[in-house]
């Protein structure tokens, strides 16, 4: 390129950016009409949303330890919304209310369950939620559902894209910690597939103690449709990440510690570890067969190494594997090396052979290209190249799985296209659409742990760093750096058209058909009355809630009463959302349109106690308000 | 402007923003260049800060019944961090941790810790954080402190902007619900204001139930620097918002239910209601001369109207005003209308008169000017113009504050300068540095309640919208829609050079004191021991953690021991957190580089049980972990 050329060159960043520098060295109209073209064309797929213009993808962001899902507009990389899952949510009572406390509490395991009451509690603080997931349908998104993992307390959640609330959720037995977690990819979802990380003796109630040689990785299907689990497989090894494939007949899980290791030397010691194959069909017949124990009701398969079991294979792979994505060739799998600068390629047609002839495992290993240090996901453009984040190098690294596995078979062919610097550490990384047979090749985001100098100092607890990267050609573009708290460990990139919730409950949801036949019981209509009944000590207070009035101006109970509040939002229009806070009582809820919510509690502070709406709703939003009266006992 | 003009208007968001057509229509060079250069004029307040560029502002976003505080950089509206506050957070621990819990419980009043003690709790599940203000000296920010108030829960609470955590959290007697809450201005904070807003029996024992005439609502100066009520004020009427002078006199709060109503209809009665004006020194004297009546070990003076005390004034003001904005003139308060479309127009310098010679209330009134429909809230650009919130409208109006007065003594002069509409129902509104005497008069950012089609659908609950509005000239411009979680009530933009966080922790934080006061008592080195210290059925862990192990892999405790596991996070490191995460225990926690944190719990569950670090450190991030032993009972 000329001086001359280089001097019309205009980035995006440039023209689109916050200087226009670019735009501004163009000195002739010829130049301009180059520059102003090729910024109309890159303009398509800006990150710069416009006021009032809409994304054109839905991004469902984990939010890591803290719990929530996180919906972003992208690419402007905003966030819209936030959906509570394993967290408390102040704002919307997630924890508090009575409907979001049965899908929180019903599906924890009995010794959970009297560990937290031993403590007071009825369910968990915290979660650890590391990968979200859409439902699939013949290898591409359907918008009905997302799932995702709890690490920190073994769960698994689902969340109704309809109305993006959680609606149940599981905590998987036998097994510990759950992390990597994918929905079955065809024919439909169907499964999820969720891997126990750390080793427990499989019977964990304190007969085995600090014996690791009788401890064991579990490996979960969970069928999508009824929350339940379908049934479990003891492998070897322990277990990381995962992905299903397009075939529907295998999932794939990554085992960093193969050693069965205690601490990071043992951890560490082997040159190989591996993947687990799981073959589901298989699995499916030794369920028929009988072939399980029956532990805390789940049906429990041996698919560990030696048991000469057709349900698992073992692929060695070479040290400390952790991201597992199957490309949307819907052939190769890419296994990513962490402590080895490789991926490992496999072809999944190449894996029938492993099931029944027994073909060496290896044998379905047709590419390991040398990418960089410390690789750990990979993502996809669906026009067969790959984009693998190293750690340690702070590199996405584009390459080509076709010249990769020229590489592998000795051509002297090099399969990487190109590296672009992150800042710093990338961990996941997600390209537009890229875990569906319809990945477009437009965007890639960088989920970065590390954001060092690269943002305001928010104090010794720094930010992340989502970085937008535009893949839409071969030379990669860092043009956003989004800032995130704990911890967008992975996400997903949907387009729009997916997804399609509503904008008002209607009245038959099932999330609050429990009030709903409460009141039944009570002869009250919730979208009309205004009443108080009482119940021995038991107390149920029914009111609507229209902007800006509560049904109730007041209402009195005794002191020792136990009350149950339910409200009913009788606005059917977008966004006014109502909410019923009670002061100084730990009582908050949201009630959005033609939603009924309900919170019990026992009233044992005498004297006058102020509910108000904290949802803001009306210019009357702050005379919006009423009184509860307890009368001393 | 002509046709030929109107070609080359390039708006900001033209050229700058996804499309690019303003500077597509430029047909000549000299066009271009014109365009370009006005470009390049507007490029210098552009939102859009370029990957690895520092943001110019610190915005401190309140994260209203969501119970934080959001940091924001500011223009680019990304979110650097989250503060929880009155809400419990996963990610960090915080309600978890014995450092959050003490924060969290000690300032809660005895009636409250009785009553969450019967619900099992030691504090509150939520929050409804409104108001965030930073200190000030000299009638500018000082960078300091944060105090937020807690409407839910009748709270205020302090952040720390050293390390960005909050430090101090009270509970306020005699009050119910402290809404507006502003710092002293002048000649420091010193004191902060916080308004009662919910009516109720002084002492609200169940004695008194239903009768309102009884009610009082109460005015509270808390000493910021011990964070301990100094002084309450018994009022007339209910307060709403509030705010301090220049002066250092006075501290104006407005009344929404000057009629005391306990309905829509009562509270909204009366044509005029009023704004309190308190005189400090005045109370000050009364408190020397105990002139109160001791109330949950606080000072109660009686300011209410009829009492002939020199504590307060009640100047009336039109119909449920509701925002309180002092003005960088030093003079000016201006109280907004809601039911009236009219801001009144306070002169500070003619409140003297008021207390002194006893003149009419409203002889300090010196403008009223008519702007719009639902006024809320005032802010200022620093050059004689005020820019008001219309909720109704939907719009912001810029008007001049002199101009107003002259139009109020009867010139024929229209204190609107232009409005602009807003996405929808704004609520408060900010301006850079505009609360303090450094207003810079270049962004606004108006805080709407609604944002209906601005988004993708994000379900029935819909994001808030912030809107960035340019203020540099008359013309305002909207630039950028900020979708929102609950709810970004308030917000203040502070210029970066104020803010200067601490990147480490070092080791003599008071926030975790207990933790080194105990460590020394057991003989331990918090930096450098791993040590198990048994004490009855009491066991102390004590631990290290340095990416990536954690200084114990494994100890021992027996069933129905009361376990505190301390973690020194020894990395010296920007960025490097560490968590502790116990799998099924709900237990999480963060520890900062150089930080120590803790958290106890009983050991119920015999077996095996992980820890791991929940704060991605490392490559080997996944292989940080450790067991606790449970033995059986």
């Amino acid at each position: 390129m000329s001086d001359k050329d280089d001097k019309i060159k205009v980035t995006r960043r440039g023209l689109l950016g916050a200087t226009a520098t670019g735009a501004l060295v163009a000195t002739t109209p010829a130049a301009w009409l180059a520059a102003a073209n090729k910024a109309r064309a890159e303009a398509k797929s800006s990150i710069n949303v416009k006021p009032g213009e809409l994304d054109e993808y839905y991004g469902f962001w984990s939010g890591g330890q803290s719990g929530e899902v996180r919906i972003i507009g992208f690419p402007s990389m905003r966030e819209l919304m936030r959906i509570p899952v394993f967290n408390r949510d102040s704002a919307t009572g997630w924890g508090i209310t009575n409907e979001s406390l049965k899908i929180l509490t019903e599906g924890l395991l009995p010794h959970s369950k009297e560990f937290l009451a031993k403590r007071g509690r009825v369910t968990y603080d915290n979660g650890d939620l590391h990968h979200p997931h859409m439902s699939f349908t013949d290898g591409t998104y359907d918008g009905r559902y997302l799932f995702v993992n709890d690490k920190a307390n073994t769960r698994v959640a689902r969340i109704r894209c309809d109305v993006m609330k959680v609606d149940k959720i599981i905590q998987i037995p036998n097994a510990q910690d759950i992390h990597g977690m994918r929905p079955q990819k065809y024919p439909r979802t169907g499964y999820i597939f969720a891997n126990g990380e750390h080793e427990t003796p499989l019977v964990n109630d304190g007969k085995i103690l600090d014996e690791p040689d009788k401890y064991v990785n579990i490996f979960t299907a969970i069928d999508g449709d009824k929350m339940e689990v379908a049934w479990q497989v003891i492998v070897s090894g322990n277990l990381d990440n995962c992905d299903a494939d397009y075939q529907g007949k295998y999932a794939f899980a990554s085992s960093y510690n193969s050693e069965m290791g205690m601490n990071l030397g043992e951890m560490t010691a082997a040159e190989m570890d591996h993947v687990v194959v799981f073959n589901i069909a298989e699995i499916e017949k030794g369920v028929k067969a009988g072939d399980y124990q029956m532990l805390n009701g789940v049906p429990v398969l041996d698919g560990r190494k030696g048991r000469n079991k057709n349900y698992t294979r073992y692929i060695p792979i070479p040290n400390n594997p952790h991201g597992v994505n199957v490309a949307p060739d819907k052939r190769h799998v890419c296994i990513a090396g962490k402590l080895s600068p490789t991926v490992s390629v496999i072809d999944v047609t190449k894996v029938d052979a492993l099931f029944e002839k027994n073909a060496d495992p290896r044998s379905c290993v047709v590419a390991e290209p040398e990418l960089g240090l410390g690789p750990l996901h990979t993502a996809f453009d669906g026009k067969g190249n790959a984009f693998t984040t190293l750690f340690l190098d702070s590199q996405v690294v584009k390459w080509n799985i076709d010249k990769a596995i020229r590489a592998y078979n000795g051509e002297d062919v090099d399969p990487i296209i190109s590296k672009v610097d992150v800042q710093y550490q990338p961990g996941h990384n997600h390209s537009s659409m890229g875990e569906t047979l319809e990945a477009d090749g437009k965007w890639l985001v960088s989920l970065n742990k590390f954001s060092k100098d690269r943002f305001l100092n928010a104090g010794p607890l720094k930010p992340e760093n989502d970085q937008l990267i535009d893949i839409s050609s071969d030379d990669m573009q860092v043009v956003h750096d989004g800032p995130n708290f704990a911890e967008p460990h992975d996400a997903i990139i949907v387009r729009a058209d997916i997804v399609n919730p509503k904008s008002l409950w209607t009245r038959d949801d099932k999330m609050f058909a429990d009030a709903v036949a409460q009141a039944k019981k009570d002869g009250v209509v919730l979208e009309e009355d205004n009443k108080i009944i009482r119940d021995g000590n038991k107390v149920r207070v029914y009111m609507t809630s229209q902007a800006p009035v509560f049904g109730l101006e007041k209402f009195e109970v005794n002191q020792g009463d136990e009350v149950t509040v339910y409200v009913t939002n009788i606005d059917d229009v977008d966004d006014v959302t109502h909410g019923f806070t009670l002061s100084n009582h730990s009582i908050a809820m949201e009630i959005a349109p033609q939603a009924t919510a309900s919170i019990t509690f026992t009233a044992d502070m005498p004297g006058v106690h102020w509910y108000y709406c904290q949802w803001f709703c009306h210019a009357l939003h702050m005379e919006m308000r009423g009184r509860m009266l307890v009368k001393p006992a």
